[in-house]
């Protein structure tokens, strides 16, 4: 957790700015003999991916991902994996104006602060570009989890929230804003749209439920589960806030309201709740394993800002150009991968102590 | 950021168990030439010390922290710090119900799943007690960050929050509650007496706020600063929420309502406002860093629970004898050495590459 | 592998100077249900011990080893083992010499140039008196692989050679010299006793050989096999060589008669012979791991050497008080542990990534 | 320093096959605002290439080095750097001798005892192909410590050593061989050459100085300056054995013989000798850092030797094709890149700690 480098046993290293020729991924610690090509990958980035309909930015990148090695003959080798995906629409622009100046929300005076230089084309390495080698590595740790499904949703986007009691699984890709509830979508559409055309733009909370994960998997106590779920989600562009379970709204009820009753189950206990979000100590428990992630607006708007140049004037900035106006909407994938990567790295933890 | 131990360049290990015959911390990568000495440290234990009220657990320790090593004529060597805390207290009781049965919301039944045995005396590793040791790594933590000054403070109880008009920084060590708003503490002496008599619990949220850091610290991409308060606040007993800066409130505002302006002043930018907690792309921005943490209700509650047994009977707990009605109010201390590790860890990493 | 840390999986971390209070070790990543208790670990204290003949330094340390955390009932509990030694002989004495000076060949330097202060007493923690917590964590290492045997020698002590013909398993307790050779063992006995009423130190060569390692353990390309033995052994106190195998000799080969021939075998293949110590790519091949470690004479001598102090002037330094002759005789023991501490470290590190 | 990366705060992870498309490195931690360029990295790259002459393989490599991250403008930004080589000579064959038999002294059958499955083609990921990104990285390590100045050379080949008494920095490069001695490379090519035709390999013994080391480089216990180098070359292909300062030599020393004396000199302590290879403790005591590295013979020889089958079967394995007779010369460039990665790794770490 380094870095660029994230997880301990099955864990992947990520290269690659904004607008350069490509970017790249480092898969290490993956299990022999599992299959995987790249049609197990490009699903997942296809989804991810920009320029699909009007509510994202309009970049146009095929995202077709290529695996360099650490596959033979279609099956893992227990080799470093190396992903590559070319970058291809690097539009050509005059980028003078955010070189000299600082985006407000964005990353660009904070990189300069440290670094003394940045690469300012399309934001650099601080781009959320990065997150499609995540959701490629995610891609190949869901061939290590298959006892897993993972499923992430949008469930609130600019404060309008789904109605839970509308909740269709099969509703979220039916529509372009992986919402599971059609009337919450149908509401959605005009509100992006309406962002969109006045060049604001809107937060998100991304929900995420792994279901199958048996009891054991995390390693209390600096390596817990939820620990590292909150890290790898939180280290999402734009995230700002990570529950398990019932987060915030757990310390808002009782002990006798948060109590998760147990009960005699044929494969181990049942639960009558599920307030804890799968983990307790740190350790799977068997339930699905459940978080939710608060993306904030993308900072990118056309409304001026305040802000200052680089030689430290003031000066005023406004973003043109293309944009999400809702980046919890393509984050979506994205925490999938991050649960996927979380999960799959413990799964091999636990087997390393366990057995 | 393994098993038990937490940090990259200025890390800590922890062991023991809450009712085993001490409990101790090992501090790698200090930095040489800081004065510390026990004195240093056995405020901040103090602050977490049970006992000390009613509003907290009766167990009664002294917690008198030992520096058995890395310390010479008042001065850090440069290696590794052996800490250690004598358990005084542990109550010579009769473990055979706990033994058998898993309470309900505690880590007893994930133990068991992962590890085929576990110790059950007062929850063995899974008991925040463990977090003692934390706190006295804690405190090393902050003789490397000298100019950090770190605040946490219980902003919430029960759902009942304070009002951020009557915030009064003084306030907070004049109540049992780490409370700044004199008015809310006199509302939770009520609220957490009366959980306490009626053997309930309550949640809370605690607030943390760190000025000084200047801008540059934290490390892209999967070392970002806010990703690592998220694991590391994550990583306490009790916790389901993390935010940063706005955190949730965030994804409900809009990208002009979440700007933070920047002009500017004298020593780097001024910024309108503090949406972003201090961090942008994972880096501090010279803005005080800021979080949220939600911790969930004690999980030990008089009110018996359905629960199953080690045999997978049915069964019911109802946990008798000590515990904190409120373990947000302990936990406070927690989250401000959690903060402190933090930054040094992040202030050594910066110096690492940027020097 | 880091500071004060040594391993991936399986790992340990140790604190202590020679005279401080205590020396401990956390022991971390270890699987649970394993049978540990002090009795475990004794033994191999005890044949590190100093004071045990006139061949080693009469420093008196009864090295008593106390488990203060992650074992309950007898067993391992998966959390983290805390070991301690309290030191007795910290024998008081003027240290004014020895922090002014720097002895050479000792860290005493290196140390200062690197932090500014050093605890000179004794060494500090560049004592050899850290190795004790190898041999603690060593025993905790090898419950964890029982299907391997462990066996150090010494080989070799000031130049002069065990005669492989004379090798004998069971001599090598029977003499103070680990020495598997009758008849080099009552020649050393002469050398040695004369180096150390000379007042002078020799070197030594120990050789170590793992019996049942099964073939796969080891994980190219930066955690192979013989990378972790060459960190782990060339971390120990006085070592300045590490060989594999044949080792420096296979430098001396021609391909054909470095060739270690295969043939079909019960149990996998035959090896007709062993130039490669047991390792291929990295990865062991079922035959046994053989490495070889040379330890420098010891730094400690009666000869007065030409040295400076710390502000710069020349002096001369002749150590006096008590020391080993050979370094590498007590260093036997401590090889077996860092042999059983990577095996185990492997060991799990396979089960994590290959089942 | 796991699987497939090395390093702690500058680390770099390699990835790709010997017979696929490209091979590449992730370089990480690097600090900003060095100048980096492919033109940095091309003339180690061209060092290690092979076909440049008789004396080594045939293969025939551009082996043209890509930046695709990290850097902008010609300076590096703080981020990974991803480095990428094409590999154009995948010479197309038949693999199926070696895809069902074992080739002694490889990594073969030890993959497969590991994986279950191995690319067979060239020797897959154990290929000492591997070892060119070790040098592209290394060319980026030598701009974070452009005050040391690395050299290695072949010090040794088929046990015909150097005469230490010729040695002449200026003619390593004028011979194929990497040879401060002239008469010895004029002896070494009609040994070498000998070797070749008859199909046979001879081992090799390279020896490597870095000057210019400041004091205090290198952290106890565990990430030792030397323990680290011993890793580090021991990871290289066909390394068997590693040697500092006097490494076997000096366990036949007596402590009067192997005594570094000091002296007060103009910017720190002069030393009388050097048998300690410039580390004390584990930390650089400013005197040039040495090291020995053995070279296995080439396990590729055109001798059958007894082997088995997948399934177990007796056969004979006899290497038809390119390689080198012996690899220790082709190996310099890369003992000088292993150097250089660790002494960037522990200037970064040393600054980390102690500023």
């Amino acid at each position: 957790m380094s870095w660029n480098t994230f997880g301990r046993i099955f864990r992947f290293t990520t290269w690659g700015e904004s607008h350069g020729p490509a970017i790249g991924a480092v898969v290490d610690g993956c299990p022999p003999g599992l299959t995987l090509a790249e049609e197990d990958i490009q699903p997942f980035l296809d989804a991810r991916k920009p320029g699909q309909n009007k509510f994202t930015t309009q970049r146009n990148e095929p995202d077709a991902v290529r695996i360099l090695s650490g596959v033979f003959e279609g099956r893992t080798t227990g080799t470093s994996i190396g992903l590559l995906i070319e970058n291809t629409d690097q539009r050509s622009k005059d980028y003078s104006e955010i070189a000299k100046s600082y985006r407000p929300g964005h990353a660009d005076y904070a990189y300069d602060a440290k670094y003394g230089l940045r690469d300012y084309r399309g934001g650099g390495r601080s781009s959320a570009r990065e997150t499609a080698m995540r959701v490629a590595a995610g891609a190949v740790a869901r061939q290590v989890i298959p006892e897993v499904s993972i499923l992430a949703y949008v469930a609130e986007i600019g404060g309008d929230a789904i109605d839970p009691g509308n909740f269709d699984a099969d509703e979220i890709a039916r529509n372009p804003f992986w919402c599971p509830d059609a009337a919450a979508a149908k509401r959605w559409e005009a509100l992006v749209d309406e962002a969109r055309k006045a060049g604001s733009s809107l937060g998100a909370v991304v929900e995420c439920v792994a279901t199958g994960v048996p009891a054991g998997w995390g390693a209390p106590i600096y390596a817990k589960l939820d620990a590292d779920l909150a890290a790898g989600m939180m280290s999402i562009n734009a995230v700002k806030g990570v529950e398990i379970g019932d987060g915030f709204g757990a310390a808002r009820l009782t002990g006798e309201q948060n109590a998760d009753a147990m009960s005699p189950g044929e494969d181990g206990p049942e639960f009558a709740a599920n307030h804890a979000g799968g983990i307790a100590g740190g350790i799977s428990t068997g339930q699905p394993v459940t978080c939710r992630v608060a993306f904030k607006p993308t900072s990118s708007i056309l409304t001026p800002v305040d802000s200052i140049t680089r030689d430290g004037e003031a000066t005023q900035v406004r973003t043109k150009g293309r944009h999400d106006p809702c980046v919890g909407i393509r984050g979506t994938p994205v925490v999938e991968a991050m649960m996927a990567l979380v999960l799959a790295d413990h799964k091999l933890l636990h087997r390393a102590q366990c057995g």
